[in-house]
């Protein structure tokens, strides 16, 4: 029997967490003066006492450590439970939203999604605008911590190479996960204050600069206003694209840097990758805005830059309704939302790594044709890479696709055009914001779609998240078999 | 050094046949009387001496067999001599086409893809008509050779795990090539005659029976009116869909059948597979058809049978604009193009048993949870499956899928919209024939595209016939480097 108990204990704690972290947006509204700080207290009261409560419940259960198969319910469970309680305040606020629209918004939140159900952002409390930027600010090292210590344990979507590595690696530094957890949160932290300070520096307010600090490092582009970065052209969507990028790289990169190796993230093969990817990409579109802006090649180069960087890093931000930008950024954006970045990173969608891997197996068996009778073994990173990699990353990017296939037959099924349903399918799975056309591309939102879309896309989001395959393993009669 | 001589050789020798079988729509523009039989004797005359003039200019360079690389460019290279020579009658004859447009329809007709730059196909000469059907009648048993004796070879998508398989069997009953070649042409030609027979018991006269049967069969899709199978509704299309499922089977199961393994074709578990998924999808489709003419169930049954039949054959026959079904049957019938029938039929795109290898592989990883010390290998039609068809199995469907990324957004580029780029896309990768939206949909046809979209799109025909890494690997350093 599988005892859900210490699931359930950690759940519970992350919950209390959760509801002690609703004190931030209270004390905003306090600030602010417009009454709205009751729906925090409120909010903060049922949170902390429901997780409190099942933690206690469940104290009894505790053992050393978890099964695998406990492992598995406890990352799913937690993208679960957070959201329920996260989307609170939007039921209890300003917003006044349906559970729908709030579990909606709050799952966007904490899987760094960034699509959003509200419109009149630009007029919301204070409070409810933290809080957006703090659901995906904490989802942001959420998914760093699980990528690094729960997802390689799990061999899930060929994880598994960056485990041997994490650890080896880490272990001469920190000997424990609490400590990685520690010492990567703080390289977080760390980038959340810099791009702050940069954002105040290009002429945003301190209020605007925390929130959108915090939704850059977490690549989860909630905005403070309706119009995105819109509202900020200029030097921040310099200071923007710079810290997606940065928050798109292998974070365990920062920690070795900081003790001393100092080519750590170049030595990375992902990071080479990644970023020749986004030179590549940039140049490409900054010479078809030439065509748009003849007469501005600054504006060119900075939408160029932005936008790859916003799209790439999933971070989803929008400068401009690039729906004008013609048939080609159209179709390129939206597959390049399909890239994603580095694992280990708060970025998301296929990830760069594993386009690497394919590649590398690609060429091998290109390599066979001319030596049918060698042997070759691909590679990543200069070492051998064994099948069973190999095999987890081809499932991810099958069931990816697959799940992107069916999620938007289903989108179609509830009478939404195709390029709403392919779109809104590939951005809530890749966890990257906007979708495309008219009701969902960069100028509008989510608002209009039913209900039942908006559960679909959720359950997209969350599956996108945690690499598709933790959560689809929760859905087989092998799982619960006792 | 590549010797190229015994390439050109066989290339030569099928380009003479090509030109051979010019005589067939001749005759048919002779009987016909509009004064059109001197386009195929002028075409048949330039085909046969250049395939002549090559073959025996190169048969000093025969030698005992080919190596792989002589393989790979014969394979490729024969896919784009036939269509050169295959274009000429659409140039002198009474379509007068383009270049561009001649190559594209021949293209198109020997990956049996079936998309056409002709309107007005109701009022051209027969001859012409009959030669469309003939070049995808040819392309079909073509692309069976090759993928019963080439591809497995090459290793190319997996295709070998039929290797072994289809060459043991056959051993037993047929020990060379040119015999399994034999057998299964004499298979393909009775599945012809009695296609055709049915069809003019349907009520069509001798001659569309004879040009719907070759592209029934070949699952090509090419129809002599431009309303396709709107100009047969009715009993035509329960035969034409029973046909376009039996060309998708695996043909060397009808062998072993004629041979006394009664049950061959319903122990392949692809067979198992492919029609359980198609009943799943007509059953859906025919209750959705319910709520469009909700007093017509058998129509409602007829256009879901006939529908998904030539979607996922890769048939590509429209009966309706099924643009006008609503979007979820748009976006299902998009997601079906990408399932494709059986390996070693005339059908194409990714083919089911890939997907029937990615999930058994997916299983395996699933199994491991439970049991992480475990060993398990996963399993196809019974038998462990290698890592090396694994791989290339998962090669394929990634090249599949970001080739699928660049060609739209190539078409993109070109100035097409999302909708007609991802679709155009697909459907000529998936060598499929209509795609969706109102330009290149099923009520739509080619010709509006630019020449440089053609060329695009008749590349990435080749490409998907060919099962992707058999043509890209010409295209790499390594295999050109002496
Ligand atoms: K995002
Ligand atoms: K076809």
């Amino acid at each position: 029997m599988l005892d859900i108990r210490p699931v359930a204990y950690v759940i519970g704690l992350l919950v209390t967490a959760l509801g002690a972290c609703m004190v931030l947006p209270m004390l905003v509204d306090l600030a602010e003066g417009r009454g709205e700080w009751h729906v925090f207290l409120t909010s903060g009261i049922i949170t902390m006492l429901t997780g409190g409560l099942v933690a206690l419940a469940c104290s009894n259960g505790i053992g050393e450590g978890l099964t695998l198969q406990q492992t598995f319910l406890l990352t799913t469970g937690v993208w679960v439970a957070l959201p329920l309680f996260g989307a609170l305040p939007f039921m209890f606020g300003a917003t006044q939203a349906s559970f729908t629209d709030a579990f909606f918004e709050a799952m966007s939140g904490l899987t760094t999604t960034g699509s959003t159900v509200f419109a009149g952002l630009d007029e919301l409390p204070k409070g409810l605008l933290i809080w957006r930027g703090l659901l995906q600010w904490l989802g942001g090292i959420g998914i760093i911590v699980v990528a690094m210590v729960f997802l390689p344990e799990l061999k899930v979507g060929g994880m598994q190479i960056f485990r041997s590595e994490a650890f080896d690696t880490m272990g001469k530094i920190l000997p424990r996960a609490t400590q990685i957890s520690a010492s990567i949160s703080s390289i977080y932290i760390s980038l959340t204050v810099v791009c702050g300070i940069c954002y105040i520096f290009t002429g945003m307010n301190a209020f605007d600069a925390t929130v959108h600090a915090m939704t850059t490092v977490s690549t989860g582009g909630f905005s403070n206003y309706d119009a995105s970065f819109g509202m900020f052209s200029g030097p921040a969507e310099y200071v923007a694209a710079i810290f997606m990028i940065l928050a798109a790289l292998p974070f365990v990169r920062y920690v070795q840097m900081l003790n001393g190796t100092e080519n750590a993230l170049l030595h990375d093969s992902q990071v080479r990758a990644f970023i020749a990817t986004i030179a590549v990409l940039v140049a490409v579109t900054a010479i078809t805005l030439l065509w748009i802006f003849p007469h501005h090649p600054e504006q060119a180069a900075r939408e160029a830059l932005f936008n790859i960087s916003s799209i790439i890093s999933g971070t989803g931000y929008a400068s401009v309704d690039y729906m004008q930008w013609g048939n080609f950024l159209i179709a390129l954006f939206f597959f390049i939302g399909l890239i994603g970045g580095c694992a280990g990173s708060t970025a998301c969608s296929v990830k760069i790594f594993r386009y690497q891997l394919l590649f590398a197996s690609i060429r091998v068996q290109l390599r066979r044709i001319r030596s049918p009778r060698g042997v070759f073994v691909p590679r990543y990173d200069g070492r051998p890479v064994g099948p069973d990699v190999l095999s987890s990353v081809m499932s991810f990017f099958t069931f990816f696709v697959v799940s992107l296939g069916v999620f938007a037959v289903v989108l179609g099924l509830l009478g939404h055009d195709f390029i709403t349903a392919v779109s809104g399918a590939a951005t809530a799975l890749g966890n990257i914001g906007p979708g495309l056309g008219d009701r969902i591309g960069p100028a509008g939102n989510f608002a209009g779609l039913g209900d039942a879309a908006k559960w679909v896309l959720a359950f997209a989001m969350l599956v996108g998240r945690l690499e598709v395959l933790a959560v689809y393993a929760l859905f087989t009669v092998r799982f619960w078999r006792g």
